[in-house]
């Protein structure tokens, strides 16, 4: 198996919440990033899937083909959008970059015409990220306040 | 002159948006930065000071020293904050990055304990960014819809 | 005045050689860079207009255009290309970083819609680039071998 | 195990192309990355090597060592050339990514001095990469056309 | 599971040096590196947790709480600091890059509220890391000279 | 005029120390800067050059060359060292980014076959950095305590 990997980013608006805690509980967990206007981020995605090289074009999965799936799936929903409200895909879940992997990772994974999704990294700036493989997660929709 | 510099980060929400501007020409004008529930981006902000070198410290300006005008004066305000409606020193301005290195610029130059306030740089996204030497230029503060 | 840049990339081959050398003299003179088949790079142009910022957009140029502008004048015509052989504004000139960002700023000058272009700088690697601000300079078109 | 890791560059001129598909094909398939001349990228390749530190040096491998060995065994060979026609060891290979990590492994594996190669990974542009584990993945020789 | 990681720097002189070989074999063995005064480096240490997002919460592990850890364990200790002679915990340990992320292993790994330690990367420049997962490993201790 | 800028890098150790301050002084000062033993950094060094491109060449300066003499001049003297104690022409100089930019532009200044220099940039870490452009400037040597 040969990995490839395919980089994406989206800018976007995000506020850490849960409606479940009064706004103390709110402010105490989530600190800054409960913030009830928002905040946000340069999201920088990768995409990394796993496969054979083709022994004709040499492509696990042509880069250009796998950008336009990312394009298509994520980063139009996403991009320059508020993600606690814009997005349908992300509606009750808490934004964080932990179950932003797992729901992103739910997307692409049936959506690549050939090798195998591998992992999902996502940073929400230089300093904190998260990887996602795959394996068995929940992520809980919230009911709304 | 020596000119040093300081990097600092921040993440924002933001829109850009004019209220006298009809929905149609906000959309026209500002495209996608129009979204109504803003957008977010890892600031980057660079902040440098000419000057001589003090012959007993070797320092123009003690970095640790400009941190902490820099942490204080803007970084507090701006970072996980909603740059339209969150900041009182943005109010009425249009958050764009043209605007807000002029803005910065008049916050921090008289805050200096020595050197002279050079440049201010600011990147929006790493494809994107402004730089402001204090050259007269006219900011607008809109009246609000 | 404020400042603005945008940045964009391009992957292109190119071979350092003057068809007015010897082979030797070129292999002397250019080294590996002279490679007949030639050698590439992932190459970084930042484009820098000065302007004011409009009062009713805080937009000195939007950056979306300027890099519109960018991708329609250069980077259509470079982009996976050689650039010796494949880009008509080019020919006869030594593709070296010096030439090229001389070149990219005579066909940017007069394409901006509002501001002035103030610089460009292109990277050939991440240690290598150059910087020109329109000042008079000379680049020779040499005569095919 | 500790699995300690050496970066280095390159830069080279690459076409994708299949001398059994038609021009149509080739440029169908290939798309921009099929351009006859070529274009080229900066690589960064990146080499890891799993082991036990040593008692005596705390180096699973000295670092300067392993750089020795990549710069003689892979840099000498591409930096500064046309993958396609230059590098004995890639004659007939498509040059796309994929292939080159598993082409690198296979050079690489047997000249370790300690430790045992655990990972290629290469970057054809910062949204570009692949990654190799030695898993068994034919690389196919394309007949000349 | 999924994976969150924190970043953190620090900036450190140390020096590579066996107490028990001659000075000839240290200067052949550690080269450079062997520097009576030391040297110094920006290390980037990369620390990743893995876990269940909490359902209420969305975090593995909080990384402001990751951050907080990771400073007064680690960082408080190592950074501005000769690594040699100044750090308790790094006392007769060589301080190579591999030595490094086992030592910060066993420091970090108790340590976490929530999630287990999954990976531990430090490097010591842009060209040179170690990444360490947990596998049994020795460091040698070496006697006083 | 066009500038060309040449990067390197070199990792040393350093103390922020003023032997005609009590040690109190240095502490309350210099701070964390001012450990006994030193601490470090990887430095990154620009130097720029302006000039016009040789007809024939198309170069200000071959980078190549600029990239020996930076080696030659700066890198062999300060890479791997401590830069209180091993650098002859630091003798007496307190180590500060704003110091350094001077004494490397008086070494380089006379030393390049074409062109003029025009920066020197010195980045002591990602976050802190200075530049220099021949401006008079005083750079003190204290007297040994």
């Amino acid at each position: 198996m040969v990995y490839i990997t395919r980089k994406a980013t989206f800018s976007a608006a995000h506020r850490l919440y849960n409606p479940k805690f009064s706004d103390e509980e709110n402010e105490r967990i989530f600190d800054k990033c409960n913030n009830p206007l928002g905040h946000g981020h340069n999201y920088v995605l990768e995409v990394t899937v796993a496969g054979h090289p083709d022994p004709d074009t040499g492509y696990v999965l042509d880069l250009k083909e796998l950008k336009a799936i990312i394009d298509r799936e994520i980063i139009e929903a996403v991009d320059h959008k508020h993600l606690n409200y814009d997005v349908p895909f992300l509606r009750g879940i808490i934004p964080t970059v932990e179950n932003l992997v797992v729901v992103f990772w739910r997307i692409l994974e049936s959506k690549l015409p050939s090798g195998k999704l591998y992992r999902i990294r996502l940073f929400e700036s230089d300093a904190n990220w998260a990887e996602y493989y795959g394996e068995p997660v929940e992520v809980k929709v919230q009911e709304e306040g």
